[in-house]
């Protein structure tokens, strides 16, 4: 951590923050310049919280100077991770994943309509949502275990990985049997129970970024569930809040690369739930290939209009098709398969 | 709702976004003007995802005309809500309340010393942490229900009235016994299974607005206990998310007259979370009353700068029983008592 | 427009609400609900402040219908405009332009350099700054019209067409001589006195969207310009401004398909304004391209590091060599030469 | 400055830095740690262009540690600066100002009307614009100098000092007979050109937040004018850019606080287009001096739903006098006069 004292700080002041730091276990080294002094602290500083020092008279700004995070950084595993999955399917590595399936599990035909046609196109994921987070208590809110029991059917018959949301510790156990891997939403990306207990099983995790979330604060909600001993996780952009209202949110594709430079784990685009609209989800899809995205993640439905949720967003599966065919060339483009 | 059709739309078009609305059970009204055509859809709109119909062909905008929520609006109690306490305390009527308390609670003599504190200064609420949401894994995690029995001693032993954040469904039945106030952090005001239970109870619920979330979101979170029959909630402006650093959040004072305005829930100022920085709490605090706030929250300790959690916005006990001061000419100067 | 009144508006309060609307030269229809009574306005409506009817009593919310800009609208030319440059070049058809070169100009050397490397690129665009607005009076302000003219016979050298920025109305007639496009800079996008004296040169404008701008406004700027007939107006994404702070600013890159939606106009992506950092320009480039931009604008300098301005987002010429060259295999991939 | 090396820095990279910095004019410093070495720069740093530091090989991360701006600091006049005007009026000091007028010039009973509504309720500045910076290029542009003559006759019938917005630097010569107050709005901020020049009269200025703009900025722009050796600059916070709709803009009143910390300079508070809404001036406008603000700003007019411009935010004159009429209250609460 580095302290800037203010310009006209007492030397009684420096001491003081000298003590401070000392007492808190950081060594200090200090900077004597012409206008300004700088004390540089060195030691456990990650669990200290140092805004405390910024309050301290003749202090004026502290900057902490290592990344919080640990497990999640570049560093860790520098070579980067490919999640692995039973299917053959990889996240992470040269090939660009398809991840696909409707926003809510509405019944047994519509899931298996949606199944057979993300295997056609060439996906390797089926997602799909039995319980719905809905802002309005009086929208639908899904079909539970019983929703996802159909799912996992239906990915078997097409040899598909599943993809589904956990609202709530309690769920896990009883989605377990049927869920190949766990998805975190962007509203839960900072219930810390929820990561915690995620960390203790052995299922792979993909990680929605919140919508007012930074990217250090994405990392951070990862290191819990590595520290656990998961290192399974599959981090997502799906879309910020910004003062923008044209599409849903906004997307940040940047994320994309900054993830790559800041960690090893692999990255998603969801350009579905990053617009909100149908007719932007084809060009944000190919600009998260073209930024370097792991896997794409869209929601498809045979009878998009009609869909029990997330209706505007969705794709009709003959835009999803073109949308997977477009993809590849854009994913050979930027040396990748797909 | 209002469906605008572009300039260009055909009668095609036209015919067919009101058979859309006709099927979803929306009786439609037609404006056609000298450049564009209007459809006034009257119905059950509330429960449709109006979204879609932006998508159809012809369709330039949708416009949701009624508000999401009911039970949260106005209109429902127009003379407003009181939430009153056993030891007489109310929020909501022209008392402006104070709550005030550690961060985290850390052992018997903090939390004794801190209460016989608050009820010094004339406070009626003693509010402290057992379960901390913290952004890293390595950060102190809380004291859990041990912690909250002593906050429970201390509050009885003074009068006061306990407020504690529960974090997770499974908590609630173990906090009961010792929770006068459920407070839902900004973490999980969309934590919808969360909201949902805390419907299912009898005991105040503070709800505090999401760092991203807006207004018309925290009253639609605020119906999702409503809907359940408890309809004691009490609202709390914390501090929203933009891209000012000055501060640790924006503390949007003008939340406080909107929610007066659109609904008859009562709302409470937390410039502790709303800046975190301890300088910065007594002006807003102020600022908070003027606008019209029916409580202030805030953060103290005995050894501010020790405190284990959010030390940087905790505030000594002599700034507390200066601000409360300070706090009771402004209220009586916007015709209030504290 | 359309004007949604309260569950409980009186019928007195209905009748002000639609004489109010009558006087501003708007036609009225009204729907009656079961709850709600919603007035349609038919007239000229794009004049009028709408906002002062939310004010009357017993308004819930208005809503405006059409579209408050007209030439800029995609309507006004449904196949697109192509703006043509003196040696052959196009922004808007089918081939994707390069723009480059050093945010500011410094001597004739680093120009011609620069343009040299910029043709070998195969770009059509030599771009640099004379006048900097910098957030420091301290910083490099740039070497005005001589540095202009060094750059106007660099691109004459090399076949280059020259895109500069103007910051003030006086200037106009000094650029002229040299100016192939003018950039109206992000933090001028609002500058309404500019960019009415822009409209009624005939000179092609690289108009830049503000930093908090949303596309309606983008939109509306460039209206300015065209209400004036100079209907060549290039839109420009440059990122906004959000909470997120690892990239300078947010590069909005759904702003392109939106753009493409509701304008005629072309827009070019400008990945280092977009994202302040060197390492990210890449990636973002092709992310905009692949998303439909009409161009790239990049900063490069033949010894970046050492640039007199924004030196942490210029690319080396290596750099911006093989960019191109990435760029082309994207362009190929969605249907586009470059 | 600090540079903050990466873990895995090689001893090459670290000298390489090193060297950079010193080549720049700047001293170094080092501290080596288990994990990571510490390079404090002391020297010339405020001209720097850090961010090139940040993108050398194996560093990590490049903070600044001085302030960028100097005259503006709180240290340079740790007193406070208190601007007066001819009519004895002040604001910075003690007492509160206040600063109404109508958003635009209409005529001469109008601005008339006004002065003497203005001078009535004890306000000391007649503020109105002249020209009019909108959005749209078919509203409302303002009367120009005429109108400014008639306000400033106005304003001498009642003893009050004119606030007129400045557009762009050829208007001050034409404007400086008839203005006390140069208005600098939220769109011209950053408009160096224009805060220079205002930088060499010998005339107040009030300089208003732009809607992106970070206090920091805001303090740089303030710093740009009084580099030309004119130092009667005020503040203005005016509301920010944030996802939040249910008012036009998010008021920051956590800004007056801040800015009273940092700098001398007094800031003034804008309920009217910090909300857009006239039913939220009066209680923001009382938090505005809870906080501490030294004037308060607010729109009026006679006919206030007729006014040109800015009508939804327009008090009566009822309105403005009870409202002033409360500020006074709530002024003396905290200890100020009205």
């Amino acid at each position: 951590m580095i302290v800037a004292m203010l310009e006209n700080a007492t030397e009684e002041q420096i001491d003081a923050v000298t003590d401070a730091m000392v007492e808190a276990g950081v060594s200090v080294h200090r900077t004597t310049g012409a206008t300004q002094t700088i004390l540089a602290g060195v030691g456990p500083t990650a669990s200290l919280d140092i805004d405390t020092f910024e309050l301290l008279p003749g202090v004026s700004h502290v900057h902490r100077i290592t990344v919080p995070y640990k497990l999640a950084g570049r560093a860790f595993r520098p070579e980067g991770t490919v999640v692995e999955f039973p299917n053959g399917a990889k996240i992470g590595g040269n090939q660009v994943a398809i991840i696909a399936g409707p926003c809510a599990i509405e019944n047994r035909d519509q899931i298996f309509t949606i199944a057979k046609c993300v295997k056609a196109a060439g996906g390797q994921f089926l997602r799909g949502g039995v319980f719905k987070p809905r802002s309005s208590p009086y929208a639908f809110q899904g079909l539970g275990i019983p929703g996802l029991q159909l799912m996992h059917e239906a990915a078997q018959e097409y040899g598909l990985m599943t993809v589904t949301e956990v609202m709530e510790l309690s769920q896990i156990e009883h989605m377990l049997p049927y869920t190949d891997c766990f998805q975190v939403g962007a509203r839960n990306m900072q219930n810390f129970n929820l990561l915690r207990e995620l960390g203790q099983i052995r299922r792979p995790v993909l990680l929605k970024r919140g919508i007012a979330a930074t990217i250090e604060e994405l990392l951070l909600s990862s290191e819990y569930i590595m520290s656990g001993g998961n290192y399974e996780v599959i981090l997502c952009e799906r879309g910020i809040r910004t003062y923008e209202t044209s599409t849903r949110n906004t997307m940040d594709i940047s994320a994309i690369p900054v993830v790559h430079k800041l960690s090893h784990l692999p990255i998603v685009g969801d350009p579905s739930h990053g617009t909100g609209r149908r007719d932007m989800v084809a060009p944000m899809a190919k600009a998260a290939v073209a930024a370097g995205a792991d896997a794409i993640l869209v929601e498809i439905h045979p009878n998009a209009d009609k869909a029990a949720s997330d209706a505007a967003q969705t794709l009709y599966f003959d835009q999803f098709e073109k949308l997977i065919a477009d993809l590849r060339v854009v994913a050979t483009a930027v040396g990748r398969t797909l």
